[in-house]
This record gives C-alpha cells, structure tokens and sequence, in this order.
C-alpha cells in the first residue's frame, strides 16, 4: 500500500528537512516526492501560492512548512504538555526560523555589492547576536531549545542546520557548544540516524 | 487588581495588534503597554532576542507575535477542532504573514533605486497574486480564512491589515471582496467594535 502522506518539495534539505526529520521521528512512512529545478514550472501554478514544501494526506492538501511541522510534531508527540509549554517551543522555531531569513537575505541576494554590505552585518552583527542567544538557551534547557527535553524546536533546527551553514558557508554552530549539542542530539536519534543514512544524497 | 497579563509593544498597530485583538475578542483583560521609540534603546536589551511585542504572565516572557496569537487562539477558542483544521489555519496565518514581510521589504528600503525595482514587482506580481489567492480562500471559506468559520487566522488578518495598507499606502483588498468581508466582519464583532472604539489612537 502506498504511504498515507506525499511531501512534495526540492531535492534538496533546507525547508524540506525539517519535515521528513518528524516524519522519520515518529517512525511514520511518507512519499519522498522531489521535483527538480527544471521541473519546477511546470509545478509551481499546482501548488497553494506557488510554493514548496506542500503536505497530501487523505485528499487534503496544505502547504507552509511550519505548519506542516507543528502538524507532524502533534502526531508524533513532540509538542508541549501545556499551552504555555507550546508558546515556548513555537517562539524558538520561529527564532530559528528567523535567523534562517536572516541567512537567506543575504546568500540569495544577486548584487554583489548589496550582497558584501548585508554580510558585513550578518557576520558582525546579526549572525553572532543570535548564535549567542540560542546557545545560551539551549545551555538553559539542558541541551535543548526549549521545555527541558526533546521538542520539535529541535527536530526543527536540526533539520534546517546544514541548509543554514551551506548559506553561511561555515557550521554556524561553532562557537556554540549547547546549539551544536542540540543537533548532535537529534542527530543520534536512531530513527534520525537511519534517516540520515538512506536519505538521498543532495549538495544542500 | 492588575491584569495577569502584559503585553509590550510600540505605540502602533503592526504586529502588536493581532494580540490586542485577540485579548479584546474573548474579554481578558490585559496591561497595554506602549513604549515611544525614543525610550526603545533602553528597553530593547531587556526583551528576548530584542524585539517586541512581548508577552508576560504569571512571572514568565514569551516573544514572537503568531506564537503568542497562538497562545491566545486557545484561550480564546478560536483554534481548529482537530489538528488538520490547525493546520489549516496556521498555513493561512503564515501566509498572511509572508505577505506582511514582502510589504516591509518593499516599505522599510532605505534606497530609493532599491525601492522602486521592488515595488514593481511587490505591486505588479506579488501583492495581485497574493491577494487573488487569499480572496479564493476567503470565497470558498465563506468570508473566513479557513475552516468556514471565524478562526484566529480572520483575526491576525484583520488586527494586520491597517499596517499592510500603510506599507502598500493603499486598501489591498480594494479588489478582493471576500478577503474585505473577513475583515469587516472582525470589526464587527461586539468586542472588537469597543476596542476599535476606545483604543489608543495612533498614525500606523
């Protein structure tokens, strides 16, 4: 029988990662689609705004990666156990996401002068201010974003990370020791671990 | 007796608005703090990550706008009834959202030569197909966002909308009729209508 859920997005990791981590998490099969670039446009007009990652479960379709994120993190119980709790790990995974904005601002900007003047504050400024943040809560939460234990926060940083160092072109969690332990927690997941073994092998 | 809940922001609508709303729309009272931008600098190392608005109750701070939508969404039951619904109405938030952030860059580019190449685009390809698509939306959920019925997502649109039409300096939902009925309905409503009435007035 064919998995109950597609995901449909790039062959690449970036905002896809994050998506197929909680799948693997949770022990959950899903479709693997990956459209390639020169595929794309014939695509694009398909999908809710034009836009990839999309979600397919049961005749629905959803898009927003975030969303699908929260939605998958229900399924497999990586959210809060209160409301409050739920604050917490939404507002880390909109940092995160944030600081992966922030990134993007500046890898795909296409002039090369305004490209140098957005890295100068991103490298000096920006990048640093919120690496220091992030390290210090996750030194906080015992080796996590938030709640003092596994949440999706970190399923979602984990996931993004490599996406993020490729548009930093440096491992962003270098000087960030309790960031790095947060990702190399997710990491050694054995579900992840399998994941990480047999996903298809991408540049990004 | 002082209301649990504070919520700090600039003396605008913007991203703070969505969560007075919210508050106004179930009657729970909160502590509608204002800071001028003048006295910014000296709060904004106090605030988490540096930004506002900021939420505190019961001891503890929470940061970042839709988490703290979210947040109140439950309190105020104005959530899906199972998690696809959630799904739903969190894509459409995110969406809304994406479209803020496109306003802002257009909005808040100091470079005249760089402003006006993106309000080319911003307003001959990205705001018409944006505003086409959520206005289908609004149509098939019958002058809501999602699930057919009044969800916290009618209620981040509406709470924005001012601020994206002082970025875009016109009505965008001139041309969309149902995406204007999501709207007028929210300040419809009794509770909104009041605080519509009585808040702060301010330019944006």
């Amino acid at each position: 029988m064919a998995p109950a859920y597609k995901v449909s997005y790039f062959n690449i990791t970036a905002l896809g990662e994050p998506i197929r981590f909680l799948f693997s998490y949770g022990g959950i099969e899903f479709e693997d689609i990956r459209i390639e670039k020169e595929q794309w446009p014939q695509h694009k007009s398909k999908m809710p705004f034009g836009q990839m990652p999309v979600l397919e479960y049961n005749g629905k379709v959803a898009h927003q990666s975030l969303a699908i994120c929260r939605y998958l993190a229900k399924q497999v119980k990586l959210v809060g156990k209160d409301d409050w709790e739920d604050l917490e790990i939404d507002a880390a995974v909109d940092t995160v996401n944030d600081l992966r904005q922030k990134l993007g601002g500046y890898h795909y900007e296409a002039d090369e002068k305004i490209k140098k003047a957005r890295g100068e504050i991103l490298f000096k400024e920006t990048l640093p201010y919120y690496i220091e943040k992030l390290n210090a809560q996750a030194e906080k939460n015992g080796g996590h974003l938030a709640c003092n234990r596994l949440t999706w926060a970190d399923i979602f940083l984990a996931g993004l990370l490599q996406y993020m160092n490729f548009m930093a072109q440096k491992d962003i969690t270098e000087n960030a020791p309790a960031l790095k332990k947060v990702y190399e927690q997710v990491c050694e997941l054995p579900n992840i671990k399998k994941w990480l073994q047999n996903r298809p092998k991408t540049e990004i």
